[in-house]
């Protein structure tokens, strides 16, 4: 069978479109998941399915997961049956089709879009040869209610991915109070002295799913610690490996930082990637190799 | 001609659905204007035109202000042709559809999107006979590169106007350090000793069409003096009066403010509106009375 990508299943309907008064459109009332496809399943789909049952839970939308369910295994289906191995499943979730104003009617029900894209295969030359990032003028607002959710209301990231074009992987954005929070699509990770440490997203940003791997999977698998506190760039700079990591490529060794607003711009330089490049075949045991 | 409200066009065309791939869908990446029609016009639309202008040049949304006059224009003439005299137009301005990712693509089309509802008469119970409102839990982040603008990113609001049901108008909310900045769908000021004080919304909030008005229009002719800073709560339970306003309904008078945190719930009463009152009558140099 020939299945062109990318597609978006709309409420389980193929090409369908969206209503301007889906409250998702008007106001970025919603959420959504990325998630990495692999020969048939999801392979990180507990934890997806965990984040978008929460989000939806903070935010009151009263997300129906048979509903959704039936939606992705027949998107599912419909990838396994054309062969398709490797796609990125964007799974969105908004509070439905409402008046206008920001009060949430009675008895909406959520629109379920999922979007099918091609997936760049796991061993990508990031994943294999590392990247430099920069640090992003734009900062995060911190909010403890919108905290951790991947919610659809990413104006501060378009900012931030707006400040560069091709010659970063990605940017380092922090928050108000300098300490930095992750990356544009990316969660953050040092090594120092054999011990991991990753942001606190307490107050801001996106408590990412590869992020939650490495926590609760990864690094105990290791014997790794990890301590997850407020990161200054100063504690970067003198850390021994830093990483990205997201559902979708899984872990990128960081090469360079690079701070424009400083002379000289480049303000570390990693050398060494060795318990990163142990996490990243830890990885592969979800992601196997697709090429 | 029958016209039935509400109506919606997308890129000019009635009734038109939009793609699950626009970018104010996947990322509440855009900005909107809700203005009152009256009578065949938009009467501050100086103002609106203005903040959607500057909104999308801050957001680099290359908005084509022909393309959105012609549309708009064809959207009075309906109303026009139709008889209707007060009308709201929500005029909805998207990067437009793009692909996965927060990246702005090159050459990307804004998507136009003008809705019309129907309106409450301007001489509402409100607007007579003042409103009781709220103190939300809910916090408003502070981010300078977002504060001002109607943009699509509205989950603080959303969760605001979610803390309650019909028993108030409108609900004040804060910012993280606990000064007051607006309410949900509203500016907000308070009079006393015949000054006028609403706060300064350079790091969080809507800088409103009506607050405009008021600041560089009806206080001016009423030789009002205008304070724009930090505004406490202890300063506004201090006011002589306090009256909320939106380009859509005028300027409503608060008669109690209320803060369920504290015993007694009720914290001020605002028995007067004699200055409110002067300003409500100017604001009808604009939005005559269709009732």
């Amino acid at each position: 069978m020939s299945l062109k990508l990318p597609f978006v299943s709309v409420n389980g309907v193929l090409d369908a479109a969206i209503s301007p008064l889906d409250r998702g459109f008007a106001y970025g009332d919603g959420i959504f998941e990325t998630c990495r496809y692999h020969a048939g399943e999801i392979p990180l789909w507990f934890f997806h399915r965990d984040r978008l049952v929460s989000s939806a839970q903070r935010l009151q939308i009263p997300l129906n997961e048979s509903v959704l369910m039936t939606q992705l295994t027949s998107v599912l289906n419909l990838l396994h049956s054309a062969a398709i191995m490797a796609a990125v499943v964007k799974i969105q979730v908004t509070r439905g089709v409402g008046g206008r104003g920001y009060r949430i009617p009675l008895d909406l029900e959520p629109t379920y879009c999922i979007s099918v894209f091609p997936a760049e295969p796991l061993h990508s030359s990031n994943y294999l040869n590392g990247v430099d990032v920069r640090i992003c003028e734009q900062r995060l607002s911190t909010n403890k209610s919108l905290a951790g959710m991947k919610h659809l209301n990413r104006l501060e990231q378009i900012l931030a991915r707006a400040e560069w074009q091709d010659e970063y992987a990605e940017g380092l954005v922090m928050d108000d109070s300098g300490n930095l929070i992750e990356a544009t699509v990316s969660n953050l990770f040092a090594v120092k002295n054999k011990q991991l440490y990753t942001p606190d997203l307490t107050f801001c940003g996106v408590a990412g799913i590869m992020r939650r791997t490495i926590l609760e999977n990864l690094a105990p698998q290791l014997a790794l610690n990890v301590e997850v506190g407020a990161m200054s760039l100063d504690f970067v700079c003198s850390a021994d490996e830093l990483f990205l990591c997201n559902s979708v490529y899984g872990i990128w060794p960081v090469n360079r930082l690079v701070d424009q607003r400083t002379a000289p711009a480049i303000v570390a330089n990693f050398a060494q990637h060795s318990l990163t490049r142990k996490l990243q075949n830890s990885v592969e045991q979800f992601f196997l190799r697709v090429d």
